[in-house]
């Protein structure tokens, strides 16, 4: 079997990265920095694990020392065996008796909760000297769930009809290993920053359909709709009639702007709306999506756990799933919400606030795991360099990494 | 008019109490630590604004920090102006750019605007040298407007909708005010704490009637629901057919769960369950309130905000408003939180993470301003040595608090 690893210190890495100018601004933030808290697992062995949690910079310090102060009790512990019983030790740091008021199951603990999990992940895989999407697709459906909580979703989930996915998935999922060969398709989201002049999204866009990408996505939600509508139709111009389009608002608009704004930008044809309103408001996105359909909500990067995201999918309030394992709880709160949006058949389209590293091995589980549709997966492109192993996106497809663990490692 | 008085430093403390054996336990927390992030504003003057967000005394490092960056906004400010736009300047907090995607409006970030949001209207009573009931009730209905956020309210409680509420109520209010001569009833939590014995609780139920007190509190959530059916029907058994008995399961129980148990404790009468199951598990709730009715839910005490009691609300998956105002945003949010509940007919009965000092204003302010029905105010005494004005209850009732400000100085 496998040597055993284990762990002797816990780590947090403040990072944060300047980005170009108007790169990654949107409705809300107009000159991010963009940010890690870092989770490090220091062992007996060379491997460590490395997790994230995305942060806008600022509040790294923060994230980092939640991390000290949940990860303390993986000291001492064997990767192998720890991993065996994730799901326990999942909801022992969640449910921390000091930390739990201050969430529960969001916010700063809960980043924190989501760098440690990858971390332990990252590990994992390494221990097995596998991908994390190998290591992901292998594992009995036992075992993964093991590795996983599913509290709290008793009432649309119990263990045995998750059990029962991922079985009768096994049965069916040659097919879609053949993704293994072509990659997974990816997105541009850097053509339309919101502080970009018309001029750059013209470039961009031609630039973006030059490299391959036949989707892209623009960020709206002004105070001035006219821009947004202007922009929307210009973008659409440029790409022409045939490519996906998607719009962003970044949770600026009320309920009754969103309804309105969203039927000015129909004549464009968005392939989605995404975060039209407050990521806590599920009634709201329910009534607007009967308001705009056929327009579809995505939505997801800042909803915190698996049981927000039971509520939008129970109520039918999105029609794409966006959550992101470096928001929720990490890969372990990740893979519960894949099987229950499976259960729904929403489409995982992650968000990637760790620019695609992590991402572009849950897509490969979402699709030939759980029996997700492949659509695509965000590209952002700006931190790539401070990777250790960057994603490669070519001809507009992500390639498969090959490299043991997540993919997290920083520079 | 007032003189001015401008805001020239802010400080953050972090306070921590052992409380007695077994007080305080519940189903989450065996042995809390009760503690509070203070947020305190001194000024060019001897008054000083003092505001808490309740933390279980670990956390607070991390909310004392989220303060001092928030807050650092507010030095240079004159308070009365301040106030008279305090709105717009808590949508600016609450939006900061660099900490809202740790939230938003949620978790550790949200808990420092708990506690910044209090420390002003704190400053703005003692200001005008008034406790804060006098303050929210004398304001006019525009100022009082101008001094919250109701952004995300508006496909339900727009602000014309709002003013509405408080315009009419301005006109039928004379009889509430008699309250200010009663004083509030309160009702006792503190009879049955999850670690007393039966004995104790035996003891305690009698103690609290002796005092005054006709409603009382027991925790339930134990692993073993025969536990807590047994203390259940021993606190009946003590305090007798006409005592109003709440019990809360601190969000221990899935859904299936919460059914089966809530049912078998259905014979000895409970006033209200609360908090079934998870906190943001509106569905849940929803599904919960039809399976159980009559029995009814009482939660609050972990939701984050004014947009998740909005779902609450519209769904109709709560019969009592718990919102405690260190947990939402401060007095700002708890306040737009009651319009919000007045609307759907739906009583405040605030949990006091504040241990009642800041809620035994603000339920003066929900009866006679908002036009709630005057139910009870939780009592908890634990901590009533170490604040400068401690609650007074007497024969059951809290007292009207005559002091300047919220009464949220600590020795």
């Amino acid at each position: 079997m496998h040597p055993s690893i284990v762990i002797r210190e816990v780590v947090s890495q403040d990072k944060r990265y300047v980005l170009p100018p108007g790169a990654g601004s949107d409705a809300v933030h107009t000159a991010p920095t963009y940010g890690y808290a870092v989770c490090v697992l220091r062992t007996d062995r060379s491997e460590e694990g490395v997790g994230l949690a995305f942060t806008l910079g600022t509040g790294n310090p923060l994230v980092c020392e939640a991390i000290r102060h949940l990860a303390g009790k993986l000291v001492g512990q064997e990767i192998h065996a720890l991993m065996a019983g994730f799901g326990r030790i999942f909801r022992t740091l969640a449910d921390d008796a000091a930390y739990r008021w201050l969430g529960p199951h969001k916010g700063v603990v809960h980043l924190a909760l989501a760098a440690i999990t990858n971390a332990c992940f990252d590990l994992w895989a390494k221990a097995h000297q596998v991908p994390l999407w190998k290591l992901l697709n292998d594992l009995s459906p036992e075992a993964l769930l093991d590795a996983i909580d599913i509290s709290y979703l008793e009432d649309v989930l119990p263990r045995a009809e998750a059990l029962g996915i991922l079985t009768q998935r096994d049965a069916t999922r040659k097919d879609a290993e053949q993704i293994l060969r072509t990659g997974y398709r990816g997105y541009d989201t850097s053509v339309g920053w919101f502080e970009y002049s018309d001029g750059q999204i013209r470039d961009n866009v031609r630039r973006a359909m030059d490299a391959g990408f036949t989707a892209m996505k623009l960020k709206v939600g002004s105070k001035d709709a006219g821009r947004d509508i202007r922009r929307a139709m210009l973008v659409r111009e440029v790409a022409g009639d045939t490519a996906t389009i998607m719009l962003d608002a970044n949770q600026q608009w009320s309920l009754p702007d969103a309804i309105r704004i969203c039927s000015a930008l129909q004549p464009m044809n968005p392939y989605w709306i995404e975060e039209p309103t407050h990521p806590d408001d599920v009634q709201a996105h329910r009534t607007l999506a009967d308001a705009i359909a056929p327009l579809r909500i995505a939505l997801g990067e800042h909803v915190p756990n698996r049981v927000l995201f039971k509520n939008y999918l129970q109520t039918g309030a999105m029609s794409f799933n966006q959550a992101d394992a470096v928001r929720v709880g990490g890969v372990a709160e990740y893979i519960a919400i894949s099987l229950l949006s499976r259960k729904f058949n929403i489409p995982m389209v992650p968000h990637v606030g760790d620019m695609g590293q992590i991402h572009q091995h849950l897509v490969l589980f979402n699709h030939i795991r759980v029996g997700h549709e492949a659509l695509f997966l965000e590209y952002i492109p700006h931190l790539r360099d401070h990777f250790v192993h960057p994603a490669r996106v070519t001809g507009g497809f992500y390639q498969v990494p090959q490299e043991p663990g997540l993919s997290a490692a920083l520079r």
